[in-house]
């Protein structure tokens, strides 16, 4: 397996961009869907913001280094990576906090309207968010299993609030299906590519999604915590108004006038100062994905799942694989379902592979394509397979939780 | 002037303070009250995060370089700089975000009151962040100018909402007197911060404080949009409950449920991912003015606004001081009127001294204590004497605004 390997890595068409990342020796990193790996251009360009731009320049960099057009910079180039035009896309805040503001966009258009329709099992704080706003009195949450999404699509839904590939599962979501049928029905749809940006094909525009949320540390290399990504469809720019309305967001933030007059465009969902560290690292994750192309990383990605798919059933290894085993249908990861997700997790990392666990019982691998090979599949599935040969994970060290899992 | 400056800088004891900070040639800032200077300590510290805990350790920083609990950290470290405690304090999101959250928290425990009174020209964000609740339907903006804001403390006051130290005038209320009054109406109150922590002392827990909220970047030198701190009263803590209800908000984040379920203590108020970068960075600054301590800081500051007035005094300038003359009522800044603020502001800025402008007359000098010397007061008073004298801010090229003032 690890010849054949080798022979794919030397025909990738991408190999050279590996070498773009800092990767810890010993480590093969399958997690780059949870936090992304550090691109080796960001700790020069986060040097230059903070002792030219921040120290040398001081105030002045709100012009001239361009502070100020930061997060529309960020969000135009993430744009074209997610069927969006740049206008249209704005980088700032977190995913929850942008989740917050799109919610109530979309409650705002839908007078007489309050349902917020998700499935149960999303990513938590998308259904937390709406939690939030249940309890203002301003939503009205309902959960529908992904097979009954679409009859449970009544004349009180405002809202479909989808993530486009499942945190847990890696299943995707048909999103012109799902966003034509919340069309027919009347609502709006909210789109969170928090596990598709940067990695696999969304065509926003092509499919007329309403909104959108992403995530930046993730397949975009942002770094830890990096600001979030919201998009808003060209349709519902003027109309649209979120309550998270801080100085930033205003058409004129350096009036300084008492009272809040909306910015025209997708500014409207700033809200306070906008975070230039992360901004500046995340422009560097961004650029280097826009770089390699979403269409070159996705068919990577299918190439390397199914490679760590059938390096697992030469290896006879058993486990009962969650995610969908159409390539199409899923994310860039593949899950699997054991009681002792999270012990085996701990050995593995034990061994350097570093997958992550998720409550309660699921094991999850992520094949960032921008800089993981076929020999790292080859040996993940080695390691696997013996950790599950060996019953190491079995040994109590394995076994303690840390505080985040 | 310049010998009697030089005689006052040889007697501060903060004088060893200055070569902590990066202060670029040939610049006299006075603007460490909208951006605070970059500590030397920070870039080692960045390069660190970046390299190590990011690049080498990966996702595993979380647990291992305590990632997950630097908001709780660096409020912790916030906290007896406002006279607050420790659990009372916690880094997060921006200082409008956190606005939105105490708001929303006070109005949910102000059954039957909806009114958010504050005053006219109070800081723009604070001022949008309760339009957009009020849009929802959720609050009611009311504003009464300073001298009448205790008569307007009815009982339909759900929230007074003031900033401890003006923006623009420098002046600072009296906080124990207006929480009291405040109180005695039945009213919360919520104090914004942001020119004051770092600065000046501020005793929130002394005064029975509901909430505040303030600013990273200024005085405690975050770095460019750097995260905000936000305080909730002890006794407060387990009744209050915010609408941004994200993941890291709640009890068990990593359990992964369905169903959002409000973290007992200050966590509450965490929504997103945090953003490590920007956190990492405040978490310098604050440790800089913590040893070097609030009250040093404070005494300072009133000395060194006390001796810009006597050279500008001496040099006879005539410009319109907003800013009281006493400064026990004024935060680290003194503010001037002017027509032509904005222009000479410009021509100040030509000549190496850094101060701002606020629309449409305000010409802001902050003084911030940690990096300031008595010289660089005596010679930003002599530029702006012979700026004045000169009338060379008269010069187009001093005309033209820039995005932004």
């Amino acid at each position: 397996m690890l010849e054949r390997a080798r022979f794919l890595d030397a025909g990738d068409p991408l190999r050279e961009f590996r070498d773009r990342f800092m990767l810890p020796d010993g480590v093969i990193y399958l997690d780059g869907n949870s936090l992304g790996c550090l691109p080796k251009a960001t700790p020069a360009r986060l040097e230059e913001v903070v002792r030219e731009e921040w120290g040398r320049d001081l105030i002045r960099s709100w012009n001239t280094a361009g502070w100020i057009d930061l997060p529309a910079r960020v969000g135009a180039k993430i744009a074209p990576l997610i069927g969006a035009r740049p206008h249209q896309v704005i980088a700032c805040d977190s995913t929850s906090v942008n989740l917050f503001k799109l919610i109530s966009a979309a409650l705002a258009m839908q007078p007489g309207r309050k349902v917020v329709l998700s499935e149960p099992g999303n990513f938590p704080t998308d259904l937390y968010m709406i939690d939030g706003m249940e309890r203002q009195g301003l939503a009205k949450r309902r959960l529908a299993e992904r097979g009954q999404l679409i009859e449970a699509l009544d004349d009180s839904v405002a809202l479909l609030m989808l993530t486009h590939t499942h945190y847990k599962t890696g299943e995707t979501f048909d999103m012109a299906e799902l966003t034509r049928a919340a069309h027919d029905a009347g609502a709006l749809v909210l789109w969170d590519l928090s596990h598709s940006g940067g990695a696999l094909p969304v065509d926003l525009d092509g499919c007329a999604a309403d909104f959108a949320v992403g995530c930046g540390y993730k397949y975009f290399n942002g770094g830890p915590g990096a600001p979030a990504y919201a998009f808003v469809a060209e349709k519902h720019l003027e109309a649209a108004r979120q309550p998270l309305t801080g100085w930033m967001g205003h058409a004129a933030p350096f009036a300084f006038s008492d009272d809040y007059e909306a910015a025209p465009g997708i500014e409207k969902l700033l809200c306070g100062t906008p975070p230039i560290l992360g901004l500046a690292a995340l422009e560097v994750g961004v650029d280097l994905i826009a770089e390699i192309g979403i269409d070159r990383l996705y068919a990577k990605s299918q190439a390397l799942s199914e490679f760590f798919r059938q390096c697992l059933s030469e290896r006879g290894v058993a486990i009962d694989l969650v995610s969908p085993t159409d390539p199409a249908r899923r994310g860039s990861q593949l899950s699997f379902r054991h009681q002792d997700a999270y012990a085996i997790c701990q050995a593995l990392i034990g061994r350097g592979v570093i997958g992550d666990f998720r409550d309660p019982d699921i094991l999850r691998f992520g094949f960032a394509p921008a800089y993981l090979r076929f020999e790292d599949m080859a040996e993940a599935a080695r390691h696997l397979a013996e950790v599950l040969e060996t019953g190491e994970w079995q040994r109590g060290e394995f076994q303690e939780r840390a505080a985040v899992t």
